[in-house]
């Protein structure tokens, strides 16, 4: 299978993802303002990926670091302000910044009080790429845990000729982790448990990560898949070709709305209007308690280049206005169920959330 | 006021739409091999506006004739011919050809017995050049009497700050027609009585004749527009930022069922979901009685190359499947009315549509 992250001797290797589906290139990051180039420009992207790619980048930000220990905290911050900069959707990235702090400030406060600083320096240093390379085994450990819980609750909606038919949106497929995935993990895990599987992928405008990568990692690990426009959703559902959608999230509010990728909303609606289920694919990590709901998630909005000039060419007049919200939200009503590397949360609720979250 | 087709001293000039969204630049056809290539080319594109074009496509293949009156017919029903094999599924071009011929038949036998052949031609060429010129204003009068129609249910629409706000699909507009369009038709009627409006156009994958053409005429005649992925369009809803939806059709069945570019119906259920108002504009021409259902209208599928190579780079893997419906039906109950150059029918039904379109 294809590795999204991965530490090589001195670099942190990523799979350039913007180069899919026509070419596989890998990019080796080295400092911090690469890596925040990196996951701005979605070289590297999903929610768990950049997390464990944004651990790496601490790291990289103050390896070459020399001098005594509070500019080197200094230092620790300021490389994470800057990466957290770099999207500010991504709970996941804060959340793998923020542990890089702690594990600095804890590994930093371990010491004898008559350690150099220079030795205290480098413990710290050792213990930030330690904790970056956990991050990037337990990503890969959650997601097999998600597909051994999600293929659950798809083996009931296999057809008459074994087949298991699945819509996704956007990509939640082993190149947004570290490997196995979050909505594409059951696919995967069911895979090697010798079940077979039809993804519908929708191409997912603007930056077609749909057809760039999900239909790119499927056909790469044997998974039939048939791409689509994402205006084709409702026919698909409507001509019975698919008995579930799954996809991941960016963030999950306390309630159970789920930021993702724009368009997962009217999937959402379409799944409802079908009576088709809709299951969410998220490591508790993208659960985030502190917001009641969905309403707080703020939503990016990005380039209209991105729209306009999407695929190479320009497809839309000069100086025409363009809206182009990088996500949107999904109520919890419309949700399912959530599929957790600690089980399942069926119709979310705060309540429900919690227990699994917390 | 942009114009698709008319007709100056000795040319039909044509805005050659294969130049939108960056460049407009117009084109006199003053022969019947460069009609041919300008329908073939998509120079003109829309069943309205091709139709027109055929028709002095036709004269123009005639009009520097001289000779005898049986050369005369044989060079006729020769460019006749010849034009029709330039769209070999646009049934308006068929239907405005055989309209030339019969004109021209009927012109001929209107004569004394005693003309000459000379005097006879004359009188043909310059019948097809008026019927040619009719068809342009009678196309151009059914638009603006859709646009009289459909203003009348739009204007409740109008929020507080006297904006009228759509969402529309595809590109039924002025440039799909010689001059108003059907769905765009209320809007450039409303402007014209002084009523403000802000159109949402979603892009519309594959081939993009949202951003392409529908935000380009927009832009052109001065009504404020917004381009959208295709998978915005439930955002745009949630956050109340449209009032209705107004698409066009290509036809519409007995009962209602309304087919159109695909996503239309993707859209209706949206709408639904929200609450909000999905009109149909269409002349009856559109409306096909002879089909009980939409289930009976065939769905063109059409070459993965769209979706996969869509604006100049390759989106998806090689050899990926692909599903590429280039239309969809929206059942008649997901229909708030389909606005006709004869009326408004509300909650098409077989029974209202006859009496309309009949």
């Amino acid at each position: 299978m294809l590795q999204t992250v991965r530490w090589t001797d001195n670099a942190c290797r990523l799979l350039d993802q913007t180069k899919l589906p026509t070419e596989t290139v890998y990019v080796d990051i080295v400092d911090e303002r690469q890596m925040w180039d990196a996951i701005k420009r979605l070289v590297v992207r999903g929610a768990p990926a950049i997390g464990v790619a944004a651990a790496f980048g601490v790291y990289l930000g103050v390896r070459s670091f020399s001098g005594e220990l509070l500019p080197f905290y200094d230092r620790l911050n300021e490389v994470c302000d800057y990466l957290a900069t770099s999207r500010p959707t991504a709970v996941n990235l804060f959340w793998a910044i923020d542990r890089q702090r702690r594990v600095a400030r804890d590994a930093g406060r371990s010491v004898r009080a008559d350690t150099s600083d220079e030795h205290t320096i480098a413990l710290v240093k050792a213990k930030l790429l330690a904790t970056a390379r956990q991050m990037l085994d337990e990503d890969t450990a959650i997601c097999r845990r998600i597909g051994e819980h999600g293929i659950e609750l798809l083996m009931p909606l296999t057809a008459a000729d074994g087949v298991i038919r699945l819509l996704t949106h956007c990509n939640a497929g082993g190149l947004a982790t570290v490997q196995y995935g979050t909505a594409l993990a059951p696919v995967y895990v069911g895979v090697e448990r010798g079940l077979k599987f039809h993804v519908y992928a929708d191409e997912t405008r603007p930056l077609l990560q749909g057809s760039r990568i999900t239909a790119y990692e499927l056909q790469a690990n044997g998974v039939p898949a048939t791409v689509i426009c994402d205006n084709m959703a409702a026919t698909v559902m409507r001509q019975d070709k698919v008995k579930a959608v799954i996809v991941g999230t960016d963030r999950v509010a306390a309630n159970g709305d789920v930021a993702n990728k724009i368009g997962t909303f009217g999937v959402a609606i379409l799944a409802k209007h079908f009576g088709i289920p809709f299951f969410v694919a998220a490591p508790t990590s993208s659960i985030d308690m502190s917001l009641a709901t969905g309403d707080l998630i703020p939503i990016e909005a990005r380039s209209p280049d991105e729209v306009t000039h999407g695929m190479g060419r320009q497809t839309a007049p000069d100086g025409i206005d363009v809206y182009n919200p990088a996500f949107d939200v999904t109520p919890a009503e419309l949700v399912t169920a959530i599929i957790t590397e600690r089980g399942v949360v069926k119709n979310p609720t705060t309540e429900s959330l919690r227990l699994t979250a917390l």
